[in-house]
């Protein structure tokens, strides 16, 4: 919370209305689907309604103080606002809905102020502490027996689905509360869709298999891509490999404290466009992850964030040809002083079985 | 599409921007991650980003024309609102976070009006087609049968999250894409969060055990609590259960076309205060459901909807007691002209085994 509270000065505030829920678990440790966490240089206040009363004072003690309320939040919060004073109040600009806004405004007394900030605890969150390090090497860990146990046991005849499926069921097995996102399976040309969700489509056994997927430990997610072929893949499939996996290991030689996020898409970038696949590199490089599967910063072209040791992100360039196929390779990566740490321990070959 | 430009005479736009994923899904067929609709009363336009390419042209053929932006799809929508001469543009103000709102303000040219409205596809969505509730029906099914085979499969010692991963997968493994949120399992006190996760806490076989659960079939959704007891309950429990059982059946009894929402609530309400369990009910009774787990209409005291044949909604009165446990008892029920049909076909009996 003090990391909250000390950009106050700079961003003209007296309080900051925190609506992202990723962001109000990281500042208090609540995990209800339904709060607002008003933040004042004095306290802090957790509103939500009274399906979480007992989880809500349980989870924030110390960190917060929970007050359950029957009715819209914003007016709860507006009136915490009035009671307290409050005359300048940040709120999320890129995490609050317009009609939450518009509320707010026409409930907080004349004079009060509402002011957009973007990013503040987000930007708090781009650098994990040792603790959420400890929980992602985890999830990737997980991630990776599910994957494991899945693929050594795969067989011609079984669905995209039923793969799915498999994978998340491993995931929970292996300790994980859940899948971080929608498994991705794909086989065949329908790598060629970067996120393809899975079909009833049956495995024949020699040709594409694309699996994204992700396992969250105590809220904290993993990400993970490989491609596979079962058999021998023609020489196309095998230079488009080549290519993905060289671009990917010049992105993580790029991965560094103090570069740039932009430098880094960049390095793989140059690797897909010199193989004659620029074009087929539709989406950027990487991103961070930690409470979300997506968190700044983003591994794109234009980002001149700078890359921080305790930073976790994901390198994962692609490449996608319609009818032929496509190949992404995925890790989960931790940014050092002086490089960085491959958390995926998953080999990246293509050659399956 | 044409219901949506029916209503903008009355709404005063010339063109509706659709910000919801699940709108513009009803509308287009389109499932990604990303993506903006402009409808006007010529064309409807979907802007996504170039991971959606292949997969956004082929979903929409014959109901919106697919454009693959890079860059900001606010943006993009602001080009076509410009090019097309469109000056009243309504907005989803439920729907669109503040900042996208902001960014579109400063991108339209001038005398160009954002016009906030709510509720326009929303409402739409409330009365389901026959296929929508054919899909509905498949995910109550598929439901209820991984619900049942994992049951008659429960031995004590196995955790809450087993329970909830045995259950997600069986879900899958009988037609599911996915559950439909994130299942809840609880044991012994713990069923007093009526929002519980599920934790590592051990099935030991003379307890209160809570399910809520749900599948997700070609997008649709369906929802289902089950509360049991293994063994000989307490008598407090029993008569507690017997309450939530009749407030749920007089609930059901109360639907029908032509009344209202809170006329639904009032009926689970009332049966509860009788039995000394009013302040247990901390939430409403029920909500519709469809291409989003909680939609339209919300069965609370104060809401006024009227219900109308072909609704699908859900009737889960519960109540909690700190210490002792929870009970809710919930299924997916269909309105019809005279009254309703509960499509769970599940049993409602406390005592398992």
């Amino acid at each position: 919370m003090s990391g909250v509270v000390a950009r106050f000065a700079e961003l003209k505030i007296d309080a900051l209305l925190v609506s992202a829920l990723p962001n109000i678990r990281y500042l208090t440790g609540f995990t209800g689907s339904n709060a607002l966490l008003l933040v004042t240089p004095r306290d802090a206040i957790l509103f939500t309604d009274p399906r979480y009363t007992i989880q809500s004072v349980k989870q924030t003690a110390g960190r917060a103080k929970a007050k359950t309320v029957r009715g819209p939040l914003v007016a709860a919060a507006a009136q915490a606002i009035a009671s307290r004073k409050l005359k300048r109040i940040g709120f999320e600009a890129g995490r609050m809905l317009y009609d939450a806004w518009q509320r707010l405004k026409e409930a907080v007394p004349l004079g009060v102020s509402l002011r957009p900030v973007r990013g503040v605890v987000d930007e708090l969150r781009m650098v994990k502490t040792d603790r959420e390090i400890e929980l992602i090497r985890q999830a990737v860990l997980t991630n990776s027996k599910a994957f494991e146990s899945t693929l050594s046991r795969l067989r011609p005849g079984v669905s995209e689905r039923e793969i799915a499926a498999e994978l998340e069921y491993q995931m929970r097995r292996n300790g994980a509360e859940r899948a971080s996102f929608e498994t991705i399976v794909a086989l065949g040309p329908r790598t060629a869709l970067p996120h393809a969700e899975p079909t009833e489509e049956r495995f024949r056994g020699d040709q594409l298999l694309l699996i994204d997927m992700g396992a969250t430990r105590e809220g904290y997610c993993s990400d993970m891509t490989r491609t596979l072929f079962a058999g021998k893949p023609s020489r196309n499939v095998q230079s488009m490999y080549n290519a993905v996996l060289e671009a990917q290991l010049a992105a993580i030689d790029a991965v560094r404290e103090g570069t740039t996020a932009g430098n880094v898409d960049r390095a793989a970038r140059r690797v897909l466009a010199r193989e004659g696949l620029g074009k087929a590199f539709v989406h950027s490089t990487g991103h961070g992850l930690g409470l979300e599967i997506h968190e700044p910063p983003r591994l794109g072209k234009k980002d001149a964030t700078k890359l921080r040791a305790g930073m976790v992100i994901t390198i994962e360039p692609g490449a996608y040809v319609e009818k032929v196929g496509g190949v992404r390779i995925e890790d989960t990566v931790l940014v050092t002083r002086t490089g960085c740490e491959v958390l995926t321990p998953t080999p990246k070959e293509l050659t399956l079985l």
